[in-house]
């Protein structure tokens, strides 16, 4: 029940500090007998750890998971699944400036008014380092239902967006470093971030994410409708300040008669303006979400944020940043997404629904 | 855990189908010894219910609420309290077409494939009737936190949205059947809904809530971010289709500079761009999130749906349904904001906020 | 999170108060599509209502029980079964006394201390009144899983005990009312009974249950075994204070080599010590418990209480008591085990075992 | 919801097989700002831990602790406490023979029957090593509630016992390896054990736990009541066969006159039959309870057990065993009771409990 706990049947619990000794996660209720691919882990943890190409942070961590229990012989055993992640190359001294000042933007201020003491070197528990728990656990859960394909991408970065109308393969989405999958917009998009790190200034960016492969019926009513929780899912990843589904707020705008998915004479939807869900459960159409992301806060150039007796203080950005996240988020969203539904289908017992 | 349950510690759970004999809850985990005001209760519920203005549906329903348990002489007892509101007026020969058939973007055809047997009339248990009964027990919720105002208002009613620049008082928001504080922006968006109904169309919008009087620190790291589990809360109410917080997805489009809440000499954010929110827990600001409702589904014109037998069908609105929910939906983003609040002041048992 | 629900994915949350208009609850998680033998449960709720032998309180409770929602045409729809039963015959007058004095050994006091503000009517709360709804949502559970074999019945009353030699034949549990199976302890446990209610005094007992046709694997590891979830929900009904599973506390005085249930030649285990479990799995085997009740704290006596301000007061007894609770308890405890094995089958997500 | 974390506010989910390259947990909810004692910890480790006595197993385990993180500069942070116990000495080798093979009395075949596929190695997940993460999260949890004593001794060893009557010293529990405070039991108990070893055979026991320094109204009604819930944490042991608490199943044989824990004239109790709790709630006096273990199930000699093909074989006990778990299990049983109580002094906030 506190907040380091994520799923119900498929239980991922993390926990670690950004400079502390590790990361790690206990991922419960990962279902007996399944052949797991550990390669296909790792590659996921490799699009989303620093260092791997010029639009990201240049900290090194090679990210290497160890998998503690829970798998016997390459299968799972239905026991849970211990996982660690040294923390290898963390500069703790480029926080020293951190100790007693809180940067504008950050978890800085609102954990030490929350929790009164705090490891406030890189971040600490509020660093996004903790999502390369999540990539893991998100990739294991895959491995659960691999009839369900999840793909996100990089839509918008700044100002810049992908044209939507544009017909998109998604097997290229990493075939640039900004992970979208229309060539002609990932130009637009590195140039865009490289420009901002250059100023020493940095961007935000929009997520889309299809999923396809569902069977109609997913989801649980009334509270946790799949939309919400896939919101919440996504709401809890660092910097997202936006969820929407189908249309979204351009949802908002429409009117009945434009919205609704109506049928054609075979019987087919003849639009998926909903995004791939009726009453809160999967339709069986694909799924498609987006979720915007903010700037990163920390800028190298100055700021002033406030320090522990309430003054301003000047503060410029040290230790190694990304100017934009979004082509590392990548990862974490499809692994929130995979958490998700995973859930749902080892969840789904008051249904027809087999898994 | 099945899905008809939200909140940890303060926790409410709900029954009922939309022409059962009532609808129904238990709000567990209350405070022994808080004098209630069941009449402000009330109050909500009348502005939630139908037939209230002639913006809404004129089914007939008088909504009232009989709590049987955990409330003694007036004040909570620390024991659940059972919620009861009794159906009147379901004319439920209006929904005998729809036993076989399914309406185009409407749960009936996801519930029947989740469920294979369900309760089709009026939607059955996938009806926005369920979310009275959130309304009463966010009422009740708000009265464990009296210091925290939360007021939501019509900011958007299709096309049509209120300037944002615009300095409202909130005071307003119930001078008008929209509910939307700029008398000017009510008049738009009431001529726009009649405009609507009168051609058997319907019509979205958009609910902006506002939270005053947070305490520093509020929300759970790092799943249960305040902002995650207000989207989940948001995203499970029905229609909704989108939830952004601060700036949103604005936020994806401006460079860190632009979007930092900085501090001016004497140590105030300059802005709040981020609603109220850092690192997944409030600042102290005023917390400020919008939701996107889709337009209703159900249209008083010809649409093609589909039978159980996959035959494409022509179905026309019968019933008595909304020509905009949003109006409506005011208490009830209000509601699930005061569960999600109250039941983090609840179980802030780690940090050093009291209640 | 409060105490007020009880399972998983079956899980039921009661309210209510023995002076309170009613009691009821929610069963949610119940599958779709199980046709529902309603007699069978209002059946279950007439053997634990009082009134019904002269060995049980005489206060007159129809129990009649309504259900709200969740089935539909005869057939569960897989949404939230609402359940009420009205307090008909509440003798709130009785309790007068109690305002403000706390009777020995019951929950008067710590409910004082703990909340500040009770509903002292006959014991509010805590009375064991509550039980009728788990005895309904059990007979409901029951229905879940026609292929066990749930029974419940009475070993021991006061210092007599029945011979656990003896071959029982389960199917006479119900032809006395002490519900023994052995006619000729019955009639031993009734004179015990009616001999204490003379005295105006009151005896504990113990009830055994014998639950047949598991399958091998039910359970969880390592915190939720099976014997440790029965155990939390036997200890959770009214006035129990023990709870062993096989030889239970006689375990503890054997050898290895005694109480190990090894094989014989063909591969059958050659005793059932353990009560049908291992490692905290079922075996497949008979599952056998016992379960403690104390004696019955109202006496019709005098006794000294304590009154608020912490002064001796003598109290005797009003209102209508049991002189014995366990022949009312027995589907108490069947109705428990109901939905422990249940839930567990539900949650069995990460095992081969099918519902 | 998998059965590998227990509690709701302070919550500990466990990882790790016996032969596997370590164990661990997390601890969530842990409060910040303690500063904690990990000498205690490890000390109470150290009791627990094989190789201590020549009671216990002879493995060699350092079962030294790592704890990674939600601890900085010695004091908690309000994050899970991550924790890490290299498994050094398994001899995986000794249980090659039981890769196909089941122990009478084990879980090898409830598991094998449930999951497929298990790690057999020393009892996999099954083992009684994972007790030891228990132990240290207990250690840690105590340090919440220091105002509280939980001291647990072992006060029978197979058909011995202590006698009741005794006035026990509990600081002599740790003068003897049996963990006794009566030298005289104790070095009974110890004859006793080493008799049994002797012979290959094993012994059984109970341990008795008294918690001292509870507010009254500690607890949750009515499925979460204190004994319930530490009787499903005890029963949550490895071995434990049952659980009572105060008089327990003697209650069962009394009548209420006797059993009735009534007032003196000043106001005090003059008995404490009910062990500490009334109505679920603890009132204040000493909290007394007991917990039964049967005798280990791997003996030194030969016994007849099954094969995966359902044939019966020949199993003899090889590894390194207890003769008797109890003295080792003294620990265990005060983790868990610490985790207990700890939870519901986090939770307790519909309450005037204070922390």
């Amino acid at each position: 029940m506190p907040g380091n706990s994520f799923g119900k049947v498929l239980r991922l619990s993390t926990f670690g500090e950004s400079h502390g000794p590790a990361i790690g996660g206990i991922l419960d209720g990962f279902p007996a007998g399944i052949q797991l691919d550990l390669d296909f882990v790792q590659a996921q943890l490799d699009r989303r750890k620093p260092g791997q190409s010029r639009l990201s942070s240049q900290r090194k961590e090679s990210d290497s998971l160890q998998v503690l229990s829970g798998v016997f012989e390459g299968k799972s055993t239905g026991t849970p699944i211990g996982l660690l992640i040294p923390n290898d190359d963390s500069r703790s001294k480029d926080y020293d400036h951190l100790k007693e000042n809180y940067r504008p933007s950050h978890a800085d201020r609102t954990y030490s008014q929350k929790y009164g003491h705090r490891d406030y070197r890189g971040g600490g528990r509020s660093s996004a380092r903790e999502t390369a728990v999540r990539v893991a656990a998100g990739a294991l859960a895959m491995q659960i239902i691999p009839q369900v394909k999840i793909r996100a991408y990089v839509s918008a970065v700044g100002p810049h967006s992908m044209d939507p109308a544009l017909d998109l393969d998604l097997e290229k989405i990493d075939t640039n470093d900004v992970r979208c999958p229309d060539p002609q917009s990932a130009q637009t998009f590195e140039a865009a971030i490289l420009a901002a790190r250059k100023v020493g200034d940095s961007l935000g960016g929009i997520i889309t994410c299809r999923i396809e492969g569902l069977p109609p019926g997913l989801g649980e009513p009334v509270f946790d409708k799949l939309p919400a929780e896939l919101a919440k899912a996504m709401m809890s990843i660092n910097a997202v300040k936006g969820f929407e589904i189908g249309e979204g707020f351009r949802a908002a705008t429409m009117t009945g008669s434009e919205h609704n998915d109506t049928y054609d004479e075979v019987g087919n939807r003849i639009s998926n303006h909903a995004g791939g869900v009726e009453g809160g459960l999967s339709t069986g159409e694909d799924l498609v979400f987006r979720v915007a992301f903010k700037p990163v806060a920390t800028l190298m150039r100055d700021q002033q944020g406030i320090n522990e007796q309430g003054e301003a203080v000047n503060i410029k950005g040290k230790g190694r940043h990304d100017p934009c996240v979004v082509p590392r988020a990548v990862p974490i969203v499809e692994a929130m997404a995979a958490l998700v539904i995973a859930d749902y289908y080892l969840l789904n017992r008051t249904s027809k629904i087999e898994l």
